[in-house]
Order: structure tokens, then sequence, then C-alpha cells
């Protein structure tokens, strides 16, 4: 039994549509952002960085999205969302995964959050802008990877795959959106139809339009991780 | 056969330690940073990201330090130098690179490069005060976690504690220095007499003075990562 501390479409999307694709057992428990609820001492025991998600796995918490999604992998081999050791791909695995939870997801908390970065907020319009230039970059190099790859690693879907849709969610409202670059757009309209995607988005109340009407331009509405 | 594509002190430590931990088979190959080397076509080929380092792993190119790091540690099982895969300290180790690397390392970045996080060079010093301050609650939650352990994960060194070595050694110069942090100070001062420590820092000339000196109010030379 697993349980799932979240906010919707927050960091904790990731290791939610891990737990419904291994139709695992597990129950959500909303974090109240909106009373800081991740900074109480109670969750503060759970995971002292304070932030969403925490995965309860028997007894023993886990913070960390990137090592949430790892270790439900690993406690599921059969479902091969991570490549086992030994296969060539899976080096490749945690580079990606890296890449997209220190780069990609870091960058967008610094766009989404300018505040936190700096002490005088007439900056902050200027941290956007570098922002949104640095995370175009980012996009640009996966969409690189997605070039002769149906999926992150290949011909798979892996768990990398769902959290590099949670980051493309959250990253539609930038000046450069992910569907204005042609194989990831292709990439993420494909991801729409998968059936874990589906059920988790329509749990947490995430639109998946703007992804499908990719030829309109469609105004997308900001949604803060 | 290795080849890591590093600069001295750069993210390319952790993985340097790992490789001479190891006692592995490796050349280590200079990245001209001056001359912006990690920019060449040469080398995106390689880590499309433009980041040092990189691993060649025979010909199989891997980026992202902690992923290499991972990787490293998988080829060298009996090294324990993470736990293996079933034991219950597996997740927190994911969870404790993840957090040392998408968190104090990319809060680090961004307190070294902040130009790279503005369009207006007149807001650098506040996002610098920003920063400091996150640093230091980054490096807070590290020393409680050293509370009661003597390494990050318990009782045995793991390639995590390699991981904070290199993220301390950038910290010395930051407002508020590991070494002011009791747990931290201790944990430091004793992974000075590691002799991979030794042996790295002197091939990359780095002082380790510095945390051996901690009751005396050193001078510490800012060294950029
Ligand atoms: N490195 C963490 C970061 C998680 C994170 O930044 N979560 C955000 C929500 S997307 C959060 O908790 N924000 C509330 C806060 O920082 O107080 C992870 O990947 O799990
Ligand atoms: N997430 C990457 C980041 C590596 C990184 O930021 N490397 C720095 C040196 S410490 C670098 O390559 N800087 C040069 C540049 O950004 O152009 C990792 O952990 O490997």
């Amino acid at each position: 039994m697993f349980k799932l501390y979240y906010y919707p479409n927050n960091a904790s999307l990731a290791p939610h549509f891990l737990l419904h694709h291994l139709n695992a057992d597990y129950e959500l428990l909303l974090v109240d952002k909106q009373s800081n609820a991740q900074k109480s001492a109670d969750y503060l025991k759970l995971n002292p960085a304070g932030r969403i998600p925490t995965l309860v796995v028997g007894e023993q918490p886990i913070f960390e999205s990137s090592a949430i999604c790892i270790h439900l992998c690993e406690l599921h081999p059969q479902s091969n969302l991570m490549p086992a050791i030994g296969d060539p791909k899976r080096p490749l695995f945690y580079q990606w995964l890296a890449f997209l939870n220190n780069t990609l997801q870091a960058e967008l908390m610094v766009r989404y959050y300018p505040h936190r970065h700096t002490n005088n907020e007439v900056t902050i319009p200027y941290i956007i802008a570098a922002q949104d230039a640095r995370i175009a970059e980012a996009l640009a190099i996966i969409n690189n990877q997605l070039e002769h790859n149906q999926y992150l690693l290949g011909d798979t879907l892996t768990a990398c795959d769902y959290f590099l849709f949670m980051l493309a969610q959250w990253s539609l409202p930038i000046a450069r959106s992910p569907l204005t670059f042609e194989n990831l757009a292709v990439y993420l309209k494909r991801l729409c139809d998968n059936s874990t995607i589906k059920a988790v988005c329509e749990i947490e109340e995430i639109d998946l339009a703007p992804f499908r009407n990719t030829t309109k331009d469609s105004h997308i509405l900001a949604h803060q991780p």
C-alpha cells in the first residue's frame, strides 16, 4: 500500500502516473498548498525539504519525484518502465530523468517562482525573460532527442516519458510552448491517448485539449506547478 | 575503459572520485572551459546539453553527473557505493542524490552564474543574496540528516557522500559556509581523510586545508564550479 502526498499538477503528477500505470494499491493525500501545509511540522517529518510529493511505502517516506519514480519502477520490474540492470539503455534512463529533473524542472520552478530567487521585486521581469529562454533551450534538446525516437529512450515508453509529460504540461504557458517544437508536439499529442495519462489528468483536472488542438492557436490558461 | 570529460572542481569531480575509489581503468580528458569547448560541435555530439561532465563507456557517452555516478555504482556492485535493489536504503540513496543534484547543485549554479538567469546586470546582487539564503536552507537540511548519521545514508560511505563533498567544496565561499553547520563540519573534516578524496583533490589541485582548519577563521578563496 502506497500513500502519495500530492497536489494537482504538481511534481506529484509523475509519481501519480506511475502508480496508476502499475495498477498499484495507493491512496492520494492532498497537501493543502493554499495553507502552506507542505511546511507544517507533521509534513516536514516525512519530507524535511517541505516539498510535494512524498511517497510513503509501508512506513518509509521517500521524497524527490525522480527518486520516487525510480523506486516504483524497481519495485515493479515486470512493468519495463525502466531498463533493467545490464541493459545499455539503463544509464540513459538515469541521464534523461536527471536532465528533466535538475534542468527543465528546476528552470521552470525559477520561472514560476522568480521572487524566491531575488530580494527585489523590481527584478522579476528580467528573471522571467531569461528563464523563458533557458526553458526553450532545454525543450530544444529534448525535441532533438525525439527526432528518431518514438519515446525519450527509443521505441518503448518508460517512466521518463511520464516525467516529461508532466513538465511539458507545466511549460504550456511559457513564451515558447513545447507545442511549437515539431517532434515534441507529435510526441505529446500521441501521449494524450495513453490511458494512464487520460485517467490521471481527469482525476487531477488537467485539461488535455491544448495538446490535441495543436493546429489551432488555442489560448492556454497559465497553470502554476 | 572509461573516459571522463572533466574540468577541475566542476561537476566532473564526483564521477572522478568514484572512478578513483573503484580503481577503474579511466582516462581524464580536459574540456577547455576557457575556450568554451563544452559548446563545441564535437563535444555536443557526446553531450547535447553542452555541460561538464560526460563519461564515455566503451562507445556510449553518458551525461549528467548523478546518472554517471549511479551507472558506475551499478557496474561495480561489489563496491557497495550504492545500496542493492531490495535494500531499504536504496530509495533513500536516490532521494538524497536527487536532492543534492537538483537542489543544492542547481541553487549553487544560479548563485555562481546569476547573469544567466536575468536579462539585466543590475539585478545580479539581489539574485546572489536570495541564493545565499536558499543554499543555507539546503545545507541545513543536510546538516540535520547528519545529526545521527556518520554518512549521508547511515553508517557506510556511498556515492552520495562523494557528491556532497563536491558540492560542499563549491559552497565554501558562500555567505554561510558548510563549515558553520556543526554536523556538516565534523563530517567534511572526516571525509578529508578519505584516501580517494585526498588523491583526487591533489590531482585537481583542490585545497583541503579549509576543511581541516575549521577552528580558524581561515580565508577561503572563491572557487567557481
Ligand atoms: N526536487 C523536488 C521539487 C518538488 C517541488 O518543487 N514541488 C513543488 C510543487 S511542484 C512544491 O512543493 N512547492 C511548494 C513549496 O516550495 O513550498 C521534486 O522533484 O520532488
Ligand atoms: N546537470 C548537469 C550540470 C553540469 C554543469 O552545470 N556543469 C557545469 C560545470 S560545474 C558546466 O558545464 N558549465 C559550463 C556551461 O554551462 O557552459 C550535471 O550535473 O552534470
